[in-house]
């Protein structure tokens, strides 16, 4: 997985914080954005996540452009509405040779793995003769396995990455999905530290789990559900 | 494809146009449900469409059973935004034998269907040892193809409907993405004629094109542009 | 206040139980539609709710009429995005002789009663005069007041009046919008009491209060935060 | 009025040519963002916006500071739901000699705006003297009119801003959300041309109106309708 995190609302916390102050101050918002101090910044926006008023929170913006993902991943990504995606195109990119994913059970698993690696290996012969045998490669397509390789470019605002970052980041998500919210999570925490510091599952954000037994345990002994 | 409108609003059209003479008039909605005869129904909802108003066509919604489609149908179909979905996981729901979708290039020509057909034979033997070799199926499915059979339940409201089948009705459109949205268009015509009398591409909504030099021509000698 | 569930998804707990089993089972949702028990749908929402998984919620919508409100509640209702409104204009319809709410704590006090209801008489006279003096009544509303009725059509899904319920039944919601909400709840609970069986604010929803030293004080004794 | 476009997605243009193009590429999103000379950006997203592609238009945001406006205004605004919005609150901020808006017409008529005035000043009587007597601030802006000014931050994506100019450009949009609207585009213009070229009414985006007899008429001799 390549991740890279190439654009941002500049200065995102002093935008949530000013946007916060605003709704219940008599001063307006040049004045706050210049004012405003950064411990004054931070605290607030530890209390807006305490008190879960996160409507701020939207006014900063990440794009985050995704290499070398399985189209599983992103077949659950895009169902996360509160976004925005561009998507490389098997209609329209041909597929010759395409990269996969293997996941790390089947890379563990010697005959498994042998097997899997045939079985990629046929399909990208099949593609390629469906192909010459003058199937459009958007028709070809159809014998691509979820495996394939694809580049997407995403968009959230902080208030949908914090709910991604509690549904994915957690132990019950698909791994791969999980190793993508962790690696966003990893690259937004360095740019704007007091926005995401308790992002992640609701037993890092909010001390409770809601997965009953299916839970991971890592709350064993606290109570399971909130 | 398997295609079902299993629920909908109501008496969507008088509920649509009360929603609409509500905003113009001191009545109240009640006595708007009540009083306002079909003949004005029909006719507020030809000119909503004709101004462009659409608004009130989002209090009407409509819940489609499909089964029998690939995922290359699904995962455009879940880009829109403006939607619920509730689709069969590949994750819990083992994948054993599993049905698929052939495209009509490949199924006329003999040669493409027999490579195709014994290609996805192979994914499913391969689906099956890779479980046998204790790979959890959440992760054989890796290797499914594209055009593995999924189970899905859509509810869009009336107006998120026509910006579909604006876009997925159109010629342009994928074959199998278009072919359902021509059969959700047939549905909810049969029970809602008025609010989808002009739904369909902008060839056949507003007389014009915007596909450029990719259109399929159908209004030949008609400006090609809005 | 007048308000009125004026239609909904028929059969909403089998639509959204139905939706949910999809998911996990290789039924159709015909099927699952015909077969499963009414007991069975009972207990796997109680589920869906105890887990948070409330996507399948969605599938259900809600269509209320609502009358006698003031603007101050209109403007904090149609803050909530995923939902669907149709509001009476100020623009096209005249408001001689509008109707008014007054806040329980005006009416309560019969000097300030006597102040407001002087008040809202001096802006019905001012807006008659503007009116009269050639001023279009989209410009001569500008002197109307808050407490102005309205009315309203809103179309929420049951997914986004959980959240609605949330933060507008909590005792810290400005008293008409809550007052609304209940209202709404109570509707909405007679024709789906098991979507609804836990709908309320976190107290109720959840066991936890997050306004700290602003809570009610109703959890007392219980911690204060999630 | 008082407008700052406060923030926005550093080098707008570049990140949603980029998106644009990945899709259709084999290259990955970091190449592109480094390799795609000026020119073939602005051509890109001319095409883009022809053939109504705008779907990565979404990937650049834009914050603005909103002062010295009614909530006239913000209550249509906010109507807007793809979009993001913190607004000064008056249920916690007093409201003691608001500052407020005078329309156009109103100022231009001696008369009028000398009866606009007096109830203005009536109504900031009255507002002191509610709270003098008890009632809260939440209560006592009941009697605040329409055109008590108010301040808000608002963020919408570039596809949302598009939607936003092309309703509230028009001439048949209430004066103020029109100004507002005009300012805004000014705004966005100034940083991102290539964007916003062609963002305003249907008459100015695609040469058509959808007003019928209501039309301002500026299309005159064309046709009135797509």
């Amino acid at each position: 997985m390549k991740l890279k995190l190439i654009q941002y609302t500049p200065d995102p916390e002093r935008t949530v914080a000013m946007s916060a102050r605003l709704c219940y101050s008599a001063s307006g918002a040049e004045e706050l954005v210049q004012t405003m101090p950064d411990t004054q910044i931070g605290n607030l926006i530890d209390k807006l996540v305490d008190m879960g008023h996160l409507s701020t929170f939207e006014h900063a913006s990440f794009t985050f452009a995704i290499e070398g993902i399985s189209r599983v991943l992103t077949h659950q990504l895009v169902r996360h509405r509160i976004a925005s995606y561009s998507q490389q195109s098997q209609r329209y990119v041909a597929e010759h040779g395409f990269e996969y994913i293997v996941p790390p059970s089947v890379a563990a698993n010697a005959e498994a793995k042998a097997k899997y690696e045939a079985l990629i290996q046929q399909v990208q012969n099949t593609y390629d003769e469906l192909v010459a045998l003058g199937v459009h490669q958007e028709d070809a397509r159809y014998v691509l396995a979820n495996a394939t390789e694809t580049k997407i470019v995403v968009t959230m605002n902080a208030r949908s990455l914090l709910h991604f970052f509690e549904k994915r980041c957690c132990h019950r998500a698909q791994w791969e999905i999980r190793n993508l919210a962790n690696a966003m999570l990893a690259e937004v925490k360095a740019v704007a530290p007091r926005l995401f510091a308790k992002a992640g599952p609701t037993c890092v954000s909010g001390g409770y789990c809601t997965e009953g037994n299916l839970s991971c345990g890592r709350l064993a002994g606290i109570k399971m559900q909130k």
